[in-house]
């Protein structure tokens, strides 16, 4: 499928904005590629599997996936980057076995915002993030909650939480139309306005209740906010659906002493709820990603043999 | 010890406002008593030991501790009601073999309020109930977040988590010195400010950092806020020192269709974090509760066993 999103024009984006319209449906191929990874009712299935972003890796970006593919991931989560030339990125993909995990676009600042004209753009690129993930049949589309910080004055945490509520069902369900899903990111108190902790955004879930909104967990900020990971992650339940991975202070998992007491708490979790999403690798650092890579994913994949 | 309370003037009361003062500590009475249940290490430590509030018996208050020992529970929580008269209570206690677990007393919508009056009269009245929990040799305080609805006007959620956060190092160091601790009890959405799971008050506890602050569960609340009462309590961990018992809508454990998977779970976690506290009934239906308190807690006993 050609890029969609350039070729969909405004008048044709509003006439598929009718939940389950067809015509929104029959400009998408077929999602089977793009099914959520199914979690398992048996504990017993969980699986570690491996995807990274490929920023930190040289090179361009053939160079970039075939240093990943050849390391021994998965999968890769897909950047902003993707929309400035979505064939090249398509085209490179499609030279390796490498699965698109998630699509890291999208934050929810202006949806929450008092501003009529930015609430909507910010809808709209929403919707626009749906289409590409499904282009690139990216099962997740990461969603940051409101900042503290941004273009827009921040709602107080109730008002906020309750905005949310009343716009993404609509956009869940596009999303699970689209074969995705909007996985809601819990972040750092000092950060954001709500939904710090996976038991915050699980309940949030169940209350909003779409099959398209699950979330996504971050060693990073898990090891920040929760006291327990273990519990986090039971608290997160199925809506896991995907994780990110890094060490308290986003350096490669594994680089940190505490790191071990850390992933071996966080899988210990994610093993009991049966998870069989991707972990993504997703440091702050850049320097040094390629040569730590291999030694990372030795002490990740010891840590889930231990948990 | 006579009712310390009473006997405390106005002027001693404002000389014991220093932490740690020995003024303060020189009216109390050794707290070998008042020690707080201490949390094993190991899992295989936990015991379900029950307790449970007097209201719902009829008869004096002699009659009504009578009952609730020979029914075989270990421990009463406390109301204010005992403020009444604490001589009588105390002296009527002292005939069982009943150890008070918690007073259940105080929260926080006045602390949170922006009328000084009324938030200094709060924090005095927070002082007493270190006092009076001391006088009982009660090692909880249940402290409940501030209310939506009640005479003063909420503040936002991080305005009130801000607020306790400075005031609370204080009391619970007052707490702590009288061999009590202030348990916040997570409260749902719909009726308090902020502090709806157990991994908001544990992360909230973290951060205050004071031997004197920890946390109550209650397993109705649990039911209605929680995705997973397992991964509740894990998150809980270290900090859960209370924890009440009734069904989802608030009827006896047992009486509802659900509950047998309710308190399974939930038991899993207070076992897996080795839980040695009380639970204590706290239901809100007072009619059939004699009759039914025995077959409730053979319920709580198969399912702790199950669990």
């Amino acid at each position: 499928m050609k890029n969609s999103l350039r070729t969909v024009s405004r008048r044709e984006w509003l006439a598929s904005s009718l939940i389950g319209s067809a015509s929104l449906a029959a400009g998408w191929t077929s999602c089977a590629a793009a099914e959520p990874p199914k979690v398992a009712l048996l504990p017993k299935d969980a699986k570690l599997r491996l995807s990274s972003w490929w920023l930190p890796v040289p090179g361009d970006i053939d160079a970039q996936l075939a240093f990943l593919e050849k390391a021994g991931v998965e999968g890769v989560e897909l950047r902003g980057g993707v929309l400035k030339d979505p064939d090249k990125y398509k085209k490179a993909l499609a030279k390796t076995s490498l699965i698109p995990t998630a699509l890291d676009w999208s934050n929810c600042s202006a949806i929450c915002s008092d501003d009529d004209k930015a609430r909507q753009k910010s809808l709209d690129d929403l919707r626009r993030a749906i289409d590409i993930a499904h282009d690139f049949k990216a099962p997740n589309i990461i969603v940051v909650p409101p900042r503290l910080k941004s273009a827009f004055k921040a709602p107080d945490a109730r008002t906020a939480r309750q905005m949310l509520l009343d716009v993404l069902p609509k956009y869940g369900e596009l999303a699970h139309q689209a074969g995705t899903c909007l996985t809601i990111e819990p972040v750092v108190r000092s950060s954001v306005v709500c939904l710090h902790t996976l038991a915050e955004v699980a309940a949030f879930c169940r209350e909003l209740n779409s099959p398209g909104v699950a979330l996504v967990a971050d060693f990073s900020i898990m090891a920040e906010e929760e006291t327990s990971l273990h519990g986090a992650f039971l608290s997160g339940g199925r809506y896991v659906r995907q994780v990110h991975l890094s060490s308290r202070r986003r350096r490669m998992p594994g680089q940190e002493s505490e790191d071990a007491r850390l992933f071996a708490d966080g899988f210990k979790g994610l093993k009991a709820i049966g998870y069989q999403g991707f972990c993504s690798f997703e440091c702050g650092m850049f320097s040094g990603f390629c040569d730590n890579l291999a030694g990372s994913m030795a002490f990740l994949r010891q840590q889930w043999d231990l948990a």
